[in-house]
């Protein structure tokens, strides 16, 4: 292999507050923090780490990176990540339609997905 | 653990093209190919996928989320995403004075890091 995904950065304006935001999410550790720059990891270490990164530009339009979870059980997840600080919002999803999945915004906005659960 | 990055999704005009030049960067597998959605993972499964998912939008400013690429040779590196259709971009990250990285775009524009080599 000749390069490894490191980080999958995300830009923000709160790195720590994001950080804490996704860390209860996924269940990730801290394992960076100078203010400036968050990351968060697997409690092994095991892919890449999540990295907030301070940024000055605001976000303007819908992500075309998002992160998609799979749940243990969608219901509670949808309902956790939301007393978390995550919010339900239409990307135009339909679901009242065929969507088995729930898009969510994370406190900045980011917009991710509450897959169904999986086995592997 | 209640919630687990299962994919990390990447909207694009051509999945199976953009999948090709990541799997080739990243020496990953594809793992899932139905033409509208291509998943690409790591030959142990380890990790989220990268998912690329074809989306009637288009890129329009910078994404607020990236990857960022620990290599085995820093210029070897460059020097390999470049023949497989990536090229160096200005996002204003002054190259020459302290930044350690090269800011480079996969053939759809999405911006991407190549860092200096990484131990952990």
């Amino acid at each position: 292999m000749a390069s490894r995904l490191y980080n999958v950065t995300v830009d923000c304006r709160d790195p720590r507050e994001l950080a804490r935001f996704w860390s209860a999410v996924l269940d990730y550790k801290v394992t960076y923090d100078d203010g400036e720059e968050v990351a968060i990891e697997t409690v092994d270490e095991v892919g890449p780490a999540l990295l907030f990164l301070r940024a000055p530009d605001s976000k303007v339009v819908k992500n075309r990176i998002h992160f998609d979870l799979a749940p243990d059980d969608h219901d509670a997840e949808v309902e956790r990540a939301t007393g978390l600080g995550a919010t339900r919002v239409d990307i135009g999803q339909h679901e009242d339609e065929e969507v088995t999945w729930v898009v969510m915004a994370d406190p900045e906005g980011n917009e991710f997905c509450i897959l169904t659960p999986r086995q592997d």
